[in-house]
């Protein structure tokens, strides 16, 4: 084997598997998204769902501080669903990619038995370091940039029929966050990383498990969107219950050294404009993950972990 | 850009995407297998329907001459399907992917509404010659390994209840010809190949269209695999059907050069010990594609197209 024989330098576990092709660094990933399980055609545009697929495989490159580059899009469709439909997904899905840079260069198109299926494979590169999972190390602080909660408390407000069409954007239009990925990536003070796809609570633990210590989130200090106030308050909802449990917003929360960490999170805002917040802390292993103060168990958007807990 | 900037060497339209990257050149593809679309639970054991699966997308690696490496795997699973099924079929992905040297790196698992859906990515490299769709020339020869026909009529007889177990098992077991693929990739004599999942009227018109001429099968020079005829004499059925429209074989079709493809069959008979035979030329654009001298239609294997036409 040549030193630049393929090779898998990360498999299974991460955000993405990393590749080594060659003299660079691959990224890969892939994002199953499917109808009436991860959207309901009743929710959003054609255009928005597309949107959002993308969006979302998308942000498992921007999680590790990678570039886009390519992506594969499989699609299986039952027969009745309209020509219409069909092309203003698509749509999104261009958009969502020709934003990221990434360029879609193949597929697979199919019949489905009942509903749209997509599954997004999407391949990037690092252009320097890859800020994994692990890494993490007691006493760091654990950071979020913008935001949390908007995203499924969209959700919560499409599925009750309450009218909030900025929280239903930010569930169905979410953007990756590329350039702030790899501009933290390039940061040696930045330790671990990933994307918050599963809830604050979950994701942070991801990355305290991978590092194999503990995490302890501090919920006051999590910045509360106006808007999603603004809809709690008139909706009888715990704000607390979306930023720390919902998912999908895909902003980043990472590990970093507390000795630099506020110098870091100046010169973020002045780069960016871009709220990033300090929200806890990385501990020793044997206190778990908690959050304000009280245990909380770690269970993965793993389905078949849900149903079998349920 | 640098010379070595990742780029798309050759896009959506062949077996796999081409893909630079870096010194190397990397093949990328993808496959959708669907359950009660692509295949039914009670026609096979759950290791074949993933061997299949793992099968009929790494075949897209050899048709190009390429060197599998790594796969990405999703699956959505609807909550009643039994663990031990699952299992069954993901040790079946994992024999088909180490057959052939690939490594499981990613993947995605998630709920679905109704039936198991599997997508598979396959990323590999060519270490060589890219041997792709377009190429072609009029007057070369039109050759195909192995026998044909004896994945559909497996699918025959699966659907219609006759014992046929060695079809059936050519039906779920195919096997990629990675290393004949990888041999006929390194013969200049050789101007474009295929693997025949459609079919071979059908894929060797997808050589003749992508290479903008024409393509004349000869229905009497396929030979006949002896189970073939005789599931055929048994059951009333012509073996040419299953021959000249059956697909997933996964066989290799290609264009050679007339000079000297004699002594290509006769090489590769000694290296592969396996059956390979001229069954057509190519020919000029304006005759179209033909079998037995009759005009023949290309569709694709396209479910959207098919129903349209219907």
């Amino acid at each position: 084997m040549t030193p630049s024989a393929p090779s898998v330098i990360e498999g299974i576990g991460d955000d993405c598997a990393i590749l080594r092709m060659g003299n660079r660094v691959m990224l890969a990933s892939c994002d199953l998204s499917i109808e009436n399980i991860h959207w309901r055609r009743s929710h959003a545009t054609p255009e928005e769902i597309g949107w959002k697929a993308a969006a979302s495989a998308l942000s498992d490159i921007a999680a590790m501080g990678g570039v886009p580059l390519f992506a594969l899009v499989s699609i299986a469709c039952p027969p009745e669903v309209e020509v219409s439909f069909m092309e203003g997904l698509y749509d999104g899905l261009l958009d969502a990619m020709a934003q990221s840079g990434a360029t879609i260069v193949g597929g697979d198109t199919t019949k489905s038995r009942e509903g749209v299926v997509i599954d997004l494979t999407v391949l990037g590169e690092s252009e320097g370091r890859v800020l994994m999972r692990k890494g993490a190390k007691p006493g760091d602080a654990l950071v979020v940039t913008g935001f949390l909660g908007m995203a499924s408390a969209g959700l919560d407000a499409l599925e009750s029929g309450a009218r909030a069409p900025e929280l239903a954007k930010a569930h169905y239009h979410p953007t990756p966050r590329f350039p702030e990925g790899q501009w933290l990536s390039e940061r040696q003070e930045v330790h671990a990383m990933i994307d918050i796809s599963d809830g604050l609570a979950q994701d942070a633990g991801h990355i305290a498990e991978a590092s194999r210590i503990g995490v302890s989130i501090d919920s006051t200090r999590i910045p509360v969107e106006p808007r999603l106030a603004a809809y709690c308050a008139a909706n009888g909802k715990n704000p607390l219950v979306f930023m720390i449990s919902g998912g999908e917003d895909y902003e980043l929360a990472f590990a970093a050294d507390p000795a630099s960490v506020e110098d870091l999170l100046r010169e973020f805002r002045a780069q960016f404009h871009t709220s990033i917040t300090i929200v806890g802390e990385f501990t020793q292993s044997d206190l778990g993950i908690r959050v304000d103060g009280a245990p909380a168990t770690i269970k993965g958007f793993d389905h078949f972990a849900k149903k079998n807990a349920s």
